[in-house]
């Protein structure tokens, strides 16, 4: 029986690897969760996976916590806060895999300590591999960690890839469902709302990444990701635009061949692989039926409607720090678009200025990506403001 | 630098065999080609290849063949016949890999004995485990010899397969185009011509696959054929229909993940896997671009417009010398359609009827099969005369 801890439990892939850990109840168990400030939720996981460790934001939601396990009359587990509280959860000494799934840059000590430590990381927080690929596969190749991605793009690659020498791939094929403004022309989409845009044609995820789907970034942040799990460069990496999403990516060969992985659009399917790899497991969902299906469809990406997406490319291409900057960027114009602060159509214009400003660095150490993180979110608040009193 | 046997060199896989081995000719060379009645084509191939050892039909095919030399100016290799002339091909002492590419039941003991000499044998000839599976995948494991499927959905499934277990296989799903009246109407199949019939709508074969895909027999061999190279019995062997082809086949896991082999409709891919396996090698076909194809369909294969398909479940079940029987059948009754003897919703009540008459036996000798072969033939024929005088 694996040990499990989890970065992140309370969020869309939190609950989905609990989810997954329930039905495999024989093979896993849970030895701490981390999470931010929804401890009524995060209580309700302590009553059902009784971890050894818990961490919350701050002190305030450890209080809450607290006061939500005396109301379920659950014993409280060691409750740590802050990022050290989530160093703890991914560093746990029993954990044997550790998920990481928190949203954003948050995870990102985490889940380079994790690597360290020598844990598998079940990889969700593709943040964390923009910002830092090169100190993240260094670490865990130093410490011969193994990185399970959880991306369900990333996932696909990882099973085509299964048995497959790397010298004879031709390029990775990362699908794109398009998000809910694929069909839209430019107009619409400069005028579009915040319901529209959290509106995700297949997916059930989190506010963050459902906004990055809806400007492409997140498929443009993927192509990051893929540079870093599997080795290749920006120009080994494509997008295919995929409605349906039940083609989850895809590998060319040398040979001219393409091998592609489908599944349902739920997020346990790669989470269960990511946890149980080498081995298949059966799982709770019901089989892919593409007769009932019925069509699949593809289509090239439009760089132009979509500008984050060669954004990212950019990004990848120079290298250094400006993935980091990138996305930090992004991380703070998407906050304001859910605040009703900016349109959806200013999100590349803002990210793309704090890019032309950054100045590109080569990553040698944390430090480096941390200070890059944090004036290019700085510089980004500086922009929004000024459109404020601007607009 | 690999020697290579073809049997069948002049059909559309031996011409496409040796496209392939052209490309790569610091990998391959041909030490053995054989042949039918076809001797200006295969003059050709010698005259570009250079084999030491050619079979055809008989002896005046070797006496054409000379001729045809002779206007090439082009020195005769050694020249056998009949089927010991492809058992010499076949069992050549330079051959490494035997591409088995006749059509019908004429090259199978050539085969068998390829397997026997522990060759890798690239199988394209379905019929030949239709027959006599059991034989020859017994043979195959006594001698060490591998069997690569040239078949572009078992070879697809071979690719699915790779760095895979086969105890967390769920199940084989062979894709089938649905031939040309895959959108016809059972009336329409019923008064359709040898034309239409031979109007593929994706793969330029030969006359005789081409009349069993319009039928989906060849759909039902091979499933029959699946069962033999992957060893899954007939309930875990699923045939939907993708009248793009453009997805090969497919192998569904435990865990609900499917693995798709995709590719452009050209035999040549399936080929070159065949004869480079493990390794991949750089091929002379274009990429395969999904955007420009734009759209894949899928659809339960209709197994009342089909019932072909049906038959071959059936013969599968039962085992024994029923598929063998059952592929004597079809191969008469697709030679009189293609002679205009029968109508095509003929094809299957024949068959059928053959089946229904057949005294099913345990294959435990190579006799056996060829005895159900050959008796099958004559009740077919005495069928087909039966219904020629009352019609």
């Amino acid at each position: 029986m694996k040990a499990i801890s989890i970065l992140g439990s309370t969020g869309s892939i939190g609950c989905s690897t609990l989810k997954v850990i329930e039905f495999l109840k024989n093979d896993f168990r849970v030895v701490a969760l981390g999470a931010g400030k929804n401890t009524e939720r995060l209580a309700g996981q302590i009553a059902c996976f009784a971890p050894e460790l818990v961490a919350v934001e701050n002190e305030i939601c450890a209080e809450n916590l607290l006061k939500e396990l005396h109301k379920l009359n659950v014993k409280s587990p060691k409750i740590e806060t802050g990022e050290m509280g989530l160093i703890k959860v991914a560093t746990h000494a029993r954990a044997e895999i550790v998920v990481s799934a928190t949203v954003g840059a948050v995870g990102f000590v985490p889940t380079l300590r994790a690597l360290e430590a020598g844990k598998r990381v079940a990889l969700a927080n593709k943040e964390t591999l923009v910002m830092a690929g090169e100190l993240m596969t260094e670490a865990a190749r130093k410490s011969g960690a193994e990185i399970l991605p959880v991306d369900s793009e990333h996932n696909a690659i990882h099973q085509c890839l299964r048995g497959e020498k790397r010298s004879e791939v031709r390029r990775l094929i990362l699908t794109a469902s398009g998000g809910p403004f694929r069909a839209k022309t430019k107009k619409e989409i400069e005028n579009a709302t915040r319901a529209e845009a959290l509106n995700h044609p297949n997916w059930k995820m989190g506010d963050k990444i459902t906004i990055d789907c809806a400007t492409m970034m997140n498929k443009g942040l993927e192509v990051i990701e893929a540079r870093w799990l599997f080795g290749f460069e920006a120009s080994e990496i494509s997008v295919v635009v995929h409605p349906q999403s039940t083609v989850h990516s895809m590998v060319e060969f040398v040979d001219g061949s393409v091998i592609a992985q489908l599944g349902a659009t739920d997020m346990r399917h790669a989470i269960q692989y990511a946890l149980t790899f080498p081995e298949r497991k059966p799982g709770e969902l019901a089989p892919l039926d593409l007769a009932k299906l019925g069509r699949l469809d593809f289509e090239e990406p439009d760089f132009e409607k979509f500008p984050c997406l060669g954004l990212a490319y950019r990004a990848l291409k120079t290298g250094g720090t400006l993935p980091a900057a990138m996305n930090a960027a992004n991380e703070i114009v998407v906050q304001a678009f859910l605040e009703d602060k900016i349109r959806l159509s200013e999100i590349p214009k803002i990210i793309e200025t704090v890019m032309d400003g950054h100045q590109t660095q080569v990553v040698t150490n944390l430090e480096i990506v941390q200070e890059t993180d944090k004036k290019a979110r700085i510089e980004t608040e500086k922009i929004l403001e000024r459109s404020f009193y601007a607009g």
